[in-house]
């Protein structure tokens, strides 16, 4: 055993939040570092949890009607400057393409840090009459933003996404569509990713650049800052006037269609180390584990133990399952599956064998429970199921532990102190200046207007005019 | 119905091929194109192909143990530049990224235009010892190539693509690799898209840059041209040495492991169109048609249609089956469905309905046939297996019609003078020199050494020496 790979410590939470967190990537075998600065490999672990992620989307966006299509990686200078806010919002980041095939460019060409404008110029090419809309569009592909600084996953310079882009006759079509997606990323994240977010509207100084309103899902992790999970956008008629996609209505008028985009990325697979994870590693939740319970044979030198295990593996067909019959340690692969975040470890030995059984242990809360092998594939998906919602409640206990009701910038203070980061609730005028000063004033920048609403106060916390709305503020990813 | 857009005629394939496949490529709406000159949309229809390609090709990767990966979108230029003859066969025609974030970058990075220098950058991080081998992977991306004359599908900037890059313990696995890859895309083109293929080694001048040796499948299009349709290839450890990419095997000892790489791209797509369509449009494959079978109901406002249609629908969920209840012209779906290729129709209206029965077409022969209701489910399947049979038998005829045994320059010219382009099977003596002058004479490159081998003459065609192989000889895209 002593040229094998051991399961390295990784730094505990506690000590030093960041380590913690790119340990777990490394680690667990999620992505791999590369020579340029802010671009990863996923690796198959992490590649295969991303695949999960889009699988399960996909098939939701395809029964919503949506179809997929495939978009070009550039875009000319000019097109993308076609929209004002949006080129004041993303050409600082970009990344050019200066020369091809061995000359200068005549135009240099921007890899897509987003494609609004892409689909823009294929709209306008494509839409003519009222009965070529609504298009629902969406695409699967990596964009490149050029940040200075960079973590795994929360902001790479490459990352991967989906990117729906719908056009429609009406802005009351189109802004149903804006909600209906930030809905249905709600949905994924709390009923397959069990984590519980907040639904809202962006305030102006946080709107996707040239949208008309953005919303946008967030979720607590552990540390208390908050991780935008999901965003959809409403554009009205902006992006249809920049680009000059009209359409002849049942008038015979030529009129402008409605536009939105919406996109989850990679980010989300922070989302999940950071919300579920702990100091033994990743915790998985099962629908997107690459591996949703695992076998792990002891003393499996002796005869019968391995032939049992394969005849388990066969009856557990609806699941993902793995059987490790390595030469490695019981505890070496126990240590493995932990950090990896498998739900379910099955541990089977001659003792279990001969009275029928096994034990299974749930990785989020360590819980041992001894199984009859005939009911195995039924108990399982129970568990399964249990891990699901178990993690789900350990999350929001978690966000309501660290969700603050403020009255005042004094008491935003004094709990931030006391409990540590979270959400603070608070109202606001709508002033872009309080927001700045709040910035200023406690490092919160706000993370959404909730659709929930809800009132603490009367006054904005900082200005003390009379309050608009209640915003979530917070540290954000 | 006067607004609306009519099937247009395409060009037929004997008065213009080329235009006849452009024709195909946009009126199918397979594609559309951009601002960017050689980069094109794939819209729904033609990304849902390209999605059932990839669905089928990558169940089968798994089952043989290949896992995906997500490898960054850039190459810095000295990376690039570690394997010599890599970089010499793919510099010429990459594109640069020199700025990003508003200034110039350091280190400019070229745009993929294959991954192997990423890939052994990270197997050179990851590989340690034999334990860590082999590694079977593979990404599906796209990669930029800045082509000088571009056409859809076959030879576009940006492309669409798998690319397999396995690593091995010894030189044997990774031949074997290579080998196996080659037959799995033949088995594909031959069983799925019904396409013939010549398996076969390349000739030193058209290996891969980098490869130590070539395997490709040969493809014959309606115009006697040749299409390069995948391509294994085989590195042995010059990566592994360009990359100090090694491992300690069991005696502990570091040497160097062995490589492949394979790929298959939207380059197929053109396959699909000139090895089976027609002059009224794309003809599909059953198993990779977005939709397999479509209904059109006639005289579908009488009273029970539309109905009887639904239910049908619901009868066939086994398939891909679309409902066009539009209020198009029957004669307008008809020439619509056929543009789009779809294998076969099902015709239902209220005399089918009294004798419960209704029409089945299928797209590739026009044939017709009456079919009981109650049998309907299972007549389709086999329909559609007779067309997956008849797409096939039809191209390779065609193939076997166009295929020139040929012992002389004079015999080749002349063959080709008499019954048009197609391979020319004929003996070479291995000399390069011999190539270009093949080339010079006759305007055919060698295609492909087939593995089959066979033997026209003793004498290589050109030189009059000493033959040591049989080459397919072609036109190619």
């Amino acid at each position: 055993m002593s040229d094998k790979k051991f399961v390295e410590e990784i730094t505990s939470m506690d000590v030093d939040f960041a380590k913690w967190y790119t340990d777990i990537c490394v680690k667990a075998e999620l992505i791999e570092y590369t020579s340029v600065k802010g671009c990863m490999v996923l690796r198959p672990y992490g590649c295969a949890i991303w695949e999960n992620i889009r699988d399960i989307l996909d098939r939701r966006f395809k029964e919503l009607g949506h179809e997929n299509v495939c978009m070009p990686l550039f875009i000319p200078e000019s097109l993308l400057q076609k929209e004002k806010d949006h080129v004041k919002g993303f050409a600082p980041e970009v990344a050019w393409v200066t020369h091809g095939g061995g000359e200068e460019l005549t135009e240099r060409l921007c890899v897509r840090p987003t494609s609004e404008t892409l689909f823009c110029e294929h709209y306008a090419n494509i839409i003519h009459s009222y009965r070529d809309l609504p298009k629902l569009y969406n695409q699967w592909v990596s964009v490149v933003r050029w940040e200075k600084t960079t973590r795994p996953f929360l902001r790479t310079r490459e990352f991967w996404w989906q990117e729906g882009h719908t056009i429609h006759a009406t802005a009351e079509e189109a802004i149903e569509e804006t909600e209906r997606m930030l809905e249905v990323y709600a949905e994924f994240c709390e009923k397959t990713l069990s984590i519980p977010v907040i639904k809202g509207r962006k305030t102006e100084s946080d709107k996707f650049a040239g949208a008309e309103a953005t919303y946008a899902i967030e979720a607590l992790m552990h540390d208390g800052k908050s991780l935008q999970a999901g965003t959809s956008h409403y554009f009205g008629d902006l992006f249809a006037r920049a680009f000059e996609i009209t359409y002849s209505n049942k008038e015979n008028q030529k009129v402008y269609p409605f536009q939105t985009s919406w996109g989850i990325s990679t980010r989300l697979m922070g989302g999940i180390i950071m919300a579920h994870g702990d100091n033994q590693g990743l915790v998985l939740p099962p629908d997107i584990a690459p591996v949703q319970a695992v076998i792990i044979p002891v003393a499996q030198h002796k005869s019968g133990v391995l032939e049992k295990c394969g005849e388990i593996v066969a009856g557990l067909r609806d699941y993902r399952v793995k059987l490790d019959d390595s030469d490695n340690s019981v505890g070496w692969k126990f240590a493995e599956y932990e950090m990896k975040g498998v739900p379910v470890r099955i541990e089977i030995g001659p003792r279990d064998i001969l009275s029928e059984s096994c034990v299974l242990v749930t990785r989020h809360d360590g819980k041992k429970e001894t199984v009859p092998l005939t009911l195995l594939s039924d108990i399982l998906g129970k568990k399964l199921n249990d891990v699901r919602e178990g993690l789900f409640e350990k999350a929001k206990s978690n966000r309501e532990k660290h969700t603050y009701d403020c009255a005042s910038l004094d008491e935003i203070s004094k709990r931030l102190e006391e409990h540590g980061d979270g959400f603070v609730r608070a109202m606001w005028c709508g002033g872009e200046a309080c927001e700045e000063k709040m910035k200023e004033l406690t490092g919160l920048s706000s993370r959404c207007i909730p659709f929930e609403g809800g009132k603490i106060s009367d006054n904005c916390v900082i200005c003390g005019r009379q309050a608009e709305h209640l915003v979530y503020w917070g540290k954000a990813y």
